[in-house]
């Protein structure tokens, strides 16, 4: 099917949506979790055809990722059911201006409009992408990989019966059937329909959407995080810290991936080694980081610049703050970054001077998620600096416009 | 040059700026006005030169606003000491975040980086947009026509000395010399170095850069803006504003360009033409206006897609709201659209459902503008909802990060 097709229904689908009110789009949202859970099996059926035909070809934790089960779909379920309990952005009185002519201008939210979103294989994805858009009034088209196609318009199907049934256009949700690399390109070039592309995936996909869509794009997720141990940096705090963000959770983007120690301080160094090699976890860092510590590898340029997403971490040795914050902003995916020191101005300076959408003085990378910030909910991480920067909540996929109320004013 | 030259000195310019403290920023701002005034003759020759070249290809109207004058330079002068006054948006805390953890996350405003911006005759815009991208703490590359080169890259070369001998990086603020086609393109690719181009100018212009960057732009200043004509309008009121914002300015994008009527306000209409006739306004209307103004011309399908910028508006007659809603999102391009209307609750459903970055009820579109909105600057109006919509002020060429204050927190 021609992709305008669905743009176009989308859009139509969208102007209902920004004047949906809050009640009639969580009254949705749970009976799409009801649904989810009711017709479970239906769902099961499509998702056990998908794994099947997937399982000579993936890898086994991407079949798991792709498997679906009773439990996966009560999570999915339980994902609308809190997104419909958290605010509505739309509508919100962002800032009122009163002129000195008596015009009052109000700044309020309203939805984007019509939302892309092309992920990979996980088929949760679907429904919980689709709850985030539809809670801020937003029409949304989901083109998921090819693995999980099955599964992704079974679900699909039972929410667009959910929203059709709650009297919204059921249009508010589609997902694209054609999974082929040119159904892909085909949605970065609607720029009449579509107000927002997000790509959710690796980042081979991520580059591709940033280089080839003529529709705005959030760039997402990837993260070469670094913890900086300043010379004043409390030794056990030091230790804690990396550790956690290097081990806690490694596949994810806001782990650390690589460390960068001030010389005065081989000692903390030592420690966080011994720590680390606890976790079987591979250093690799420059020669005065290797005089230290015997058993690490030589880095290469290609380390510093490397989000592993495993048991690997690269270490610089540097001899100022400087030369730190120097560092960081040359290898830096703009994420998340953190120093350790118990020196205010030394902070403050890393804090400012660094360029992340995340910036840390003594804590873990690991807290840069919409929930760990309070937002409720998560559409990504955002990395760049153009509408939104960080954790996406719901605001980061509306927008505003100004609402004029005058009694006659006209300009001199 | 290689463009990419200038874009790699922007960025590296840009690490500067954005550290770069407020009362520096000013004082830079206001020596670069003594210098435009003290150095006035070196850039009134330039820009004689400039005329001269361009007497025989341009119409009268293009010269004159290429054309320099000591007024003029003193009106840029003036700009920039008004953008040192303004307040420094750069480090402003947005919002502050205490999660149950201890953690303090602090969301501060950033500058966004390096800006490009395509413009086209007017040299002041040289002066001007520098003043409000540095003040914001941005790097800028300026490439505007090849009319008023000689002009922009003298003004350019007095600004950049009073940068440099301020103690900031002249290259916050480059002119592209290459006025060629290609070296427009060439800012459009250079995704690497610039986070933001703004095209100024006509809807050519910015249909071109919207549809080749892989920049991310701000669409900016196309407003084919409508007056609706409730039946419950105050005959006086609708009789007022309409001229107003038909008539005040004719050749600005906030100006009206179509009414909408309802079919119940005949003699309301009948009244506007009286007043529009007065000024030499044409009337192109369809066959019910027609029938009530014999002398208006029959719109076409194109007639209420224009934006005019001079003595003509459309008409169209609706029974309803809705269809008045309808006719206005169909035309839109999401600039300024207005309900005149006594019934607040009709106000209220025009206001919500109508598509437009600004909407006013009882007011003139003319309101549209960055100092009218009480912002103290305009960079221009977006007619986008992706960053930045409406009259965008300092705040628009900003970004923000996310300062997160521990003391050891680590995630479980």
């Amino acid at each position: 099917m021609d992709l305008n097709i669905l743009g176009k229904r989308a859009k139509e689908a969208s102007v209902k949506m920004a004047a949906a009110d809050t009640e009639l789009k969580n009254s949705i949202l749970r009976s799409a979790a009801d649904a989810l859970i009711a017709r479970r099996e239906e769902i099961l059926k499509e998702n056990a055809l998908d794994v099947e035909a997937a399982r000579e070809q993936v890898s086994p934790a991407m079949l798991d990722r792709l498997s679906l089960d009773e439990k996966k779909i009560m999570g999915m379920a339980e994902g609308l059911n809190e997104i419909a309990e958290l605010n509505d952005p739309v509508g919100e009185l962002i800032e009122e201006i009163r002129r000195p002519n008596g015009l009052i201008i109000e700044k309020r939210r309203t939805p984007l409009g019509v939302i892309g979103i092309i992920y990979e294989s996980r088929p949760n994805v679907t429904a919980d992408a689709f709850g985030l858009c539809f809670k801020a009034g937003n029409a949304v088209i989901l083109r998921g990989g090819s693995d999980a196609i099955r599964s992704n318009v079974a679900i699909a199907r039972v929410i667009r019966d959910a929203i059709g049934e709650g009297g919204l256009p059921a249009d508010a949700m589609q997902v694209v059937e054609d999974t082929t690399r040119e159904s892909a390109k085909e949605l970065m070039r609607m720029k009449d329909y579509l107000d927002l592309l997000i790509p959710r995936g690796g980042a081979g996909l991520i580059r591709s959407v940033v280089e080839n869509s003529t529709v705005p794009v959030i760039e997402t997720g990837v993260g070469n995080c670094h913890i900086y141990i300043d010379e004043s940096a409390d030794s056990d705090m030091a230790v804690n810290i990396t550790l956690n963000a290097k081990t806690q959770r490694m596949g994810v983007c806001n782990a650390a991936e690589s460390m960068v120690v001030h010389s005065s301080c081989a000692d903390t160094l030592k420690k966080i080694y011994a720590a680390l090699r606890e976790k079987n976890i591979e250093l690799r860092g420059d020669e005065r980081v290797r005089s230290i510590i015997a058993e690490a590898l030589a880095a290469t340029e290609e380390d510093y610049g490397k989000e592993y997403l495993g048991p690997c971490i690269s270490i610089k040795m540097v001899d100022s703050l400087d030369e730190a914050i120097e560092h960081v902003n040359r290898y830096t995916t703009h994420h998340s970054e953190a120093i350790i020191t118990a020196d205010r101005d030394r902070a403050e300076r890393f804090l400012k001077e660094v360029d992340a959408a995340c910036v840390y003085w003594n804590a873990s990378t690991r807290f840069t998620d919409g929930f760990e910030f309070g937002f409720g909910a998560e559409i990504g991480i955002s990395t760049q600096k153009f509408h939104a920067r960080g954790p996406m909540g719901l605001n980061a996929i509306t927008s505003y416009k100004y609402e004029i109320l005058g009694n006659g004013q006209i300009r001199e």
